[in-house]
């Protein structure tokens, strides 16, 4: 899949980003910083917040107007109701809910606590929530055209986000939103070390590389909201981070 | 968590292992044909198969009787009954079953598919298996200390494998294994951004190094069973790979 060689590099001095801001060319702008000349494949991982709040996807909380079912799971599981109303509207579909928390299957399809929705890094009041993008797969292709144009290269571009997930503690990174790399990457048929065919069929490729770029991210003060990733070669067709959402029907955990 | 650039190095050239092998020695090498001076707190994440190899965690299948259990259980999913007496024997409990797929709670606490047990890369015949290494935190612990010892450094090991998961399609690297980095990195408390106190309780930092590292392992014909990583900023204790298996009784997907 690469060559042997991988460099993360941190765009660590990206302003705060604010709604409306031109985020393709703010990040245009860190990577001339960084010295760094784009060449085809190199990946762009940009963190969800801050291509939200770019999207004016932050929300108000006194102008949520819960509904019945929001006020009423919100007092059953002991959350605000108006964040429930938001976790309902976003999403499709209660997978569980427990004490203060709702795992639901968001609209892009993807299975995730209360839709994504993030009260940290979102100002200081706690009367603020920011909502995901409104098409994740969308705004990364959009920033991937921007930077493939300005650059004059073919690059991939992913939107990460910090999940956690059934059976292990800790959340890690994933991708929810790719453009220009193939999400998932094939292994059916091909051969292992020993000539058998290998039964492992696909590796969530643009999850692997959502969780590096995690890795130096940061989660806390430390504002490192873009990584830029040299050296891991691929090849197969582009696919959007939503192909990786398993649908319910082949799911054993739904 | 780290300064803003990382390298992630494939050690591609390790001969291949056998059982019996002193992989330590086998990596020390590795790492000196790369020129590579190891400084405190390198990682360095090596492939699971390997380790098994070398700890001779291959069955012979013409070895294995398998219960009455495994014959019934092996008929309702399809799969050969040595093979599922082998995922019962390394395995706890079973999580779920469905055709050809046997999805249970390893010895190590960790829930995975078929106990981990591998068919590719294990020999052309189809007639081996290879298991999990004993207690892959004590191989992790193991190599840690020789690696240590001969470099005059404090190291960070993982051992790593490609898991499925519930939700999201295709399998990522996860530590199965780790001495002397934290495999959790709590956030509780630490200051946004904004100074909004974080709600995310803790990062599976040694699964996103395990899926850094995936990323240019490759699974097919490509051997690099290795990769060296400089540049992940941690501190906090140590902490094993088994921290990170969540306790049933906590798990809402069980």
């Amino acid at each position: 899949m690469t060559g042997p060689v991988v460099s993360l590099i941190a765009l660590d001095d990206l302003p705060l980003v604010e709604a409306g801001d031109d985020l393709a060319a703010m990040l245009i702008a860190a990577v001339r910083r960084k010295n760094i000349a784009p060449v085809d494949h190199d990946i762009l991982v940009v963190a969800q917040k801050i291509v939200s709040k770019a999207e004016g996807r932050m929300v108000r909380l006194a102008d949520v107007k819960p509904s019945p079912r929001a006020a009423a799971i919100a007092d059953e599981i002991g959350k605000d109701s108006r964040l429930v109303e938001l976790v309902l509207s976003e999403g499709t579909e209660i997978v569980r809910r427990a004490p203060n928390l709702l795992i639901v299957e968001h609209r892009s399809g993807f299975v995730m606590a209360n839709a994504g929705i993030d009260q940290s890094n979102v100002g200081g009041d706690g009367e603020h929530a920011l909502l995901l993008p409104r098409d994740a797969d969308a705004s990364a292709a959009a920033l991937k055209a921007a930077l493939d144009r300005e650059f004059g290269v073919d690059l991939g571009v992913l939107i990460n986000d910090s999940f956690g997930r059934p059976w292990r503690k800790g959340v890690v990174g994933v991708a929810i939103g790719a453009a220009g790399v193939p999400s998932l990457v094939s292994l059916v048929g091909k051969p292992d070390l020993m000539g058998r065919k290998l039964r492992v069929t696909e590796v969530a490729f643009a999850d692997e590389l959502a969780a590096a770029a995690s890795l130096i991210m940061g989660q806390g003060d430390e504002g490192r909201p873009a990584v830029y990733i040299r050296g891991v070669g691929y090849d197969g067709p582009p696919m959007p981070a939503c192909a990786i959402a398993r649908p319910k029907e082949t799911d054993l955990f739904r």
